[in-house]
């Protein structure tokens, strides 16, 4: 219950301009506990998803659901579930929560600062006497990240029934499947069906989550809210043309096959440019050559696509353009090409009954005009649109910076975003 | 000495005219014996410098020499020579020669058709009693591909005196030194200047090699002179920006360093085509992305550039516009650019006295119009023509394809081209 020094922003908001009810000291002291598990350097975290580190951090925020008397269990899917019971158990349930894991090089705040913070709203909850009528649950939801399988939000699309085929039979690196992965942590990968979720049974899920983005930084904002979620299309494309000798194959011959990549590399940056006013973002991140010598010409370029936008309507137009564009590029280069869709997750809006108790709330904190913004990173709050109304509010990134060592939010601005999320909650369980 | 069929191609030539002087038979069976030391596969072949394979490779054709009554030795720089003496034994040498190392996944033509080309040449002088006056030397030079020390030509630029400084400390990919190798292979690293050729001391070099591009088999001819040969600028690029979430940087605040990368490769193919009558060839062989991750912006592409021309003064024109394009596309997508040359050999002209000699005496063979072409690879030629005279002769490709299992010339064209290099030794040494 600290006392805040005020100063105005931009926007003419007071930052901080009363007691926060959440304790921050608490919190901060969590945050840096957890830390420490999978720590690596000075603020490097590595935690990825049902490892022994991951272990030892569900266990540790376990006991800390323990002792704020919350009623903990861990499911199938390796989901860490933390339930304050409501006076009417039967009701729908209000989630609060993100996750525990990490990229292999993260940071410290990608995560946990949703689970914590969703704690802490529940354990200040307990501290004031208050009983909701509904349930609620703090979820840690399992691989978020999706590095160690290569697909991502598994705990979140488990307990909504979203799992694709055959998604326990993944490997990670080391060969190890998922299916060993989640027996090793002590769950039963043959019963993941009991662990999910009744249509109807879960009202809201609330997530908070650091930005990982510049627009709060830029605006000198310290929290802001999501209107809704981009949803990533994956593309994974192969251009096959023919090596040859650097030296003796003529310019007129050649099949190159990372010129005709290049070409859609600088292609696709135009096509999700042409709008500047949109939030669209497209990518190649991973691009692999072959043979990949310095005097043979390129055989064979395989490389990835994320395009992403908030409007499907315009990312299904954009994403078009693209194969169409890769088509007559292929052609002119006289390559094959070959396209797969790893993934296609249309973006969601978030409820606007919640985003209004939000404004609402954030006003009596100081803030007469929280910024606004869409999330171009997929969160927990994405698959869990499919079976209830969902929010989410982002926490000022230190230079957008994340999944990263030097990824970094202040303990201030966390309370802040987390006293935000206490006076929603308190707003929605005074309303049922 | 086979009776060939007569045949026309496109030119008119006959192919083949009168009876071999060579000896295709024993020639074949050399090359299909050698050919079985570091085999792998239907037809393919590793016989990487100083490994043990090139060793045993290195030593069966040693006795094929001593066979043959040449005065045989290993240098330090792992050379291989076999020498018939001349009546004047302190004459400028003449040298036939080419290498018999490999690339790792390389076939069974490029390099041994030289030196088993040129013995058979010295073994048929022999069989006809002729004693030249100046002393002839077949030359297997070491580590030809350069491959396993990434730097090539190491025994023709030993010779002539062109090594770097620090080249005995390059390791393999085991971290094998250059030294370490050189001193397992029996040669003494620390006495190379002993092996230099010195000043004056070398006539002329004449090279037999496959083509390893499509021209002669295009044009249906078997053999080819070569007027000159193409000296290789390699640059290695790294482009350094900026990584980030791909779904939540902005594509205004990006700096992304393959969307750079990709738009100097895609300019790099234009520069070079400018001139569609010219032999330019330019080549992005190998690229790396970091951090390489799909939903991550990449930081830094490193890649290489391999520009070659036979005009020294196109290419150094070509280097300037794309060392100019690479600084504006750096500013463009505000990347960092560092450009580090690896390789800048000048492109050399072959003796127009030797090619004169090959002209007159491919028309003996029933060749009246020889296919004249420029060497886009490199060849031992190249250092060789710091110190002496230089000569090429290319025998026709399948499919254009080198550096691989499939590479292949017929017998028949192999024996054309010893043929040749036959006739072209005799008439040199007449006009001694």
């Amino acid at each position: 219950m600290n006392n805040k020094s005020q100063s105005k922003n931009k926007r003419g908001n007071t930052v901080i301009k009363t007691k926060l009810t959440i304790n921050q000291e608490r919190l901060e002291e969590r945050m840096e506990s957890l830390s420490l598990i999978g720590k690596f350097g000075e603020t490097g975290v590595c935690r990825l998803a049902l490892s022994e580190e991951y272990k030892e951090g569900i266990e540790l925020v376990r006991e800390w659901m323990d002792e704020a008397g919350l009623k903990t269990r861990t499911d199938n899917f390796g989901n860490l579930i933390g339930r304050l019971e409501g006076k009417n158990p039967e009701a729908p349930i209000l989630m609060l929560g993100s996750h525990l894991d990490s990229q292999p090089t993260g940071g410290r705040f990608d995560g946990p600062i949703g689970v914590l913070g969703g704690l802490e709203v529940v354990e200040t909850l307990q501290e004031n006497s208050i009983q909701p009528e509904q349930p609620i649950e703090v979820m840690a939801f399992c691989d978020e990240e999706g590095y160690r399988f290569g697909i991502g939000l598994f705990g979140s699309r488990g307990i909504s029934g979203q799992l694709q085929e055959d998604e326990l039979n993944r490997a990670d690196a080391d060969g190890v499947t998922r299916r060993d992965a989640l027996d090793a942590f002590g769950a039963d990968p043959d019963a993941l069906q009991s662990s999910e979720y009744p249509e109807g049974s879960i009202a809201a899920y609330i997530e908070m989550h650091i930005e990982q983005g510049p627009v709060l930084e830029t605006e000198e904002e310290p929290i802001g809210i999501v209107t809704g979620i981009s949803g990533p299309l994956w593309l994974t494309v192969e251009l096959t043309g023919q090596g040859g000798h650097a030296g003796t194959v003529p310019m007129a011959l050649r099949k190159d096959a990372l010129v005709g990549a290049s070409k859609v590399i600088a292609g696709l940056n135009e096509i999700v440019k042409q709008d500047p006013d949109a939030p669209t973002v497209g990518t190649v991140g991973n691009l692999t050559v072959e043979p990949n010598a310095r005097a043979v010409v390129p055989e064979k370029v395989t490389f990835t696509v994320d395009l992403r936008d908030i409007n499907l309507e315009r990312r299904n137009r954009y994403e078009k353009q693209l194969r169409y564009y890769i088509k007559s590029v292929a052609e002119e280069n006289r390559l094959e090409v070959d396209i797969k869709e790893d993934s296609n997750i249309s973006p969601e809006a978030c409820s606007e009954n919640i985003l209004d108790i939000m404004r609402e709330e954030s006003k009596t904190m100081g803030i007469y005009q929280i910024p606004e913004l869409t999330s171009g990173a997929f969160h927990d709050a994405l698959p869990m649109a499919k079976s209830s109304e969902i929010a989410m509010l982002f926490v000022r990134s230190k230079d957008g910076i994340s999944h990263d060592p030097r990824e970094f939010s202040t303990y201030d601005d966390i309370a802040v975003g987390t006293e935000l999320l206490y006076k929603t909650t308190l707003s929605m369980i005074k309303k049922y």
